[in-house]
């Protein structure tokens, strides 16, 4: 669902627009007034609701299906309500308990506005962390779990060590433990969700030439180095720490699957200089697939019919791919 | 010259075969007899050895105009020595004093390897400090100086505040006066050697979504957006601290003409991410125009045939029309 008066509800028409004829069904749980509403402006059929996520294959081909829940609140575009935010939490509920029970695939979730839910008593940093939480006590996990976040796009693959923090806190943050943790999410996700048989993980340094043998920065010695070590110990194939600003370069990119980049900044530039509107954030580490754009709720741009729906449909399509590949590995 | 165990005698005789026709003469101070091997491998006519600049502007158009500095040990290929490092950097200075009397353009330098100029008593970092020093006391340079350090390719130019220092103390050394200051050598290049009239910069944010106000680090609040309002009470046009990873994408490429990044990685990852080879290197705030490629020596590389002169070839072309850039405001 995502916030409601965010452009939610219509990059969400467009997806299914865009997704209809492709045979990767998708159901919203959502506010069957307001799907309507978006379908109509798009001159789309009307959406049918459903009861169960297994109807949703059947309905897809001709509208959106749509598992209701109603928002207490009219939705004013553009301006986020707090009333509806226990509706907004319960609609992420809902799809991690679907998909924790097998009834539906992966799950993508459109962007919430974390101030509107902070006021609603929300208690978790963000949707990564509130699926970790939902997810404690799933049976069928033993796998390394995280949640790891992965920022995809532009032909890159991108985990991040340390996300939503300051700068100044990342050089004390950083430790072996840490990145060996991450590298395992990672190279489990890639098998597990990406059918990769021997996943190459490139890793980042955190200083200018990745410290220059310790003349610029000496955490790749004492700390990097020594993580990715006791990875390829381990069996993992993971490189030493790389100089960074070298690694993204279109020929470097051919060899590796996937980067570990140590730091926010570090990860999200070179994929969204890339490609800003298709790339997307995954969830590893998680005992299901979840997916999301890579972009905020749009208030300013809410109901303007300029919103953009490429990485919405970006998210579908890489949660129907991770879907189908966990599903033939686990059968 | 830069190293002569490098890339750089065959890139150089690369250059002048691709800008012979196109009216940007340049010479080469170094080896003759390097210089001839290099021309006779790649089939081009023998140089000629020139003693005045303005000689080199009929020489070019037929062979590679060379002002001969004799190196005292053999070049071997790949193996840099310390005995020929004297007269390298007798090869900067000599170029700083051409330059500074106005008998040439612009200096573009050839990589060299800074440790082995230390061990010949070299007491500089790097290129760009040496030329700083020697452009002290030259009598036609008021602006404000620096050297800083700008990085261009991909369509970016990436100016840094920060260059090469640990990440761990890039936020201790952060300063308004240093952001200050290097936007307005930034914001004066852009309008001497770059002819735009009112330069339109954008300054990177230090910390995730450049603090989310406060919520993941305050330098945005306490540092650097008091440097740019101080900066745009001076008349320059310079952005508040934004999100560095949606900074670089293609359509916000177009609302500036260049950026200010706070530190080595935030600028170059994006340069190189766009544009590996053809990336190029330029020092700011120095009484003359200096460009170099931004890559290092290759001694692994050298003489192998397969150095790659794209950098060069941008960054003599760039120092061309930089100096044309200049002379036309100065006349």
């Amino acid at each position: 669902m995502g916030d409601p008066a965010g452009i939610g509800p219509e990059i969400t028409a467009l997806a299914w627009a865009s997704l209809q004829g492709a045979n990767k069904p998708f159901f919203l749980i959502g506010d069957f007034d307001l799907a309507r509403h978006h379908a109509a402006r798009q001159g789309q059929p009307e959406p049918v609701a459903i009861a169960r996520a297994d109807e949703a294959t059947s309905v897809f081909a001709t509208a959106l299906p749509v598992m209701p829940l109603t928002l207490p609140a009219t939705v004013k575009t553009g301006k986020p309500d707090t009333a509806n935010a226990p509706v907004v939490i319960a609609s992420i509920e809902m799809a991690a308990k679907l998909v924790m029970k097998g009834q539906a695939g992966a799950m993508v979730t459109n962007p919430i506005a974390k101030a509107v839910l902070y006021d609603a008593g929300f208690a978790h940093p963000g949707h990564t962390e509130f699926l970790g939480e939902l997810a404690r006590g799933a049976d069928n996990w033993q796998a390394p779990h995280g949640p790891v976040m992965m920022l995809s796009g532009g032909g890159l693959r991108v985990a991040l060590v340390s996300v939503h923090i300051p700068l100044k806190d990342v050089v004390g943050s950083l430790n072996t433990k840490t990145i060996i943790h991450t590298a395992m999410v990672l190279d489990q996700a890639l098998k597990y969700d990406f059918g990769i048989v021997q996943p190459r993980i490139a890793l980042c340094g955190l200083n200018p030439h990745a410290g220059e043998d310790g003349a610029m920065g000496d955490e790749e010695i004492h700390i990097i180095n020594p993580a990715a070590r006791a990875l390829r110990a381990q069996g993992i194939s993971i490189t030493d720490a790389q100089p960074a600003d070298a690694l993204f370069r279109e020929e470097a990119r051919s060899t590796y699957d996937a980067v570990l980049a140590l730091y926010h900044d570090q990860g999200l530039i070179p994929v969204k200089t890339l490609d800003f509107h298709g790339g997307i954030n995954t969830s590893l580490g998680l005992p299901f697939i979840r997916t999301s754009p890579d972009h905020g709720t749009g208030f300013a741009i809410a109901g303007k019919g300029c919103a953009r729906a490429d990485s919405l449909i970006a998210a579908i399509k890489a949660a129907h791919s991770m879907s189908v590949c966990r599903a033939s590995q686990v059968s």
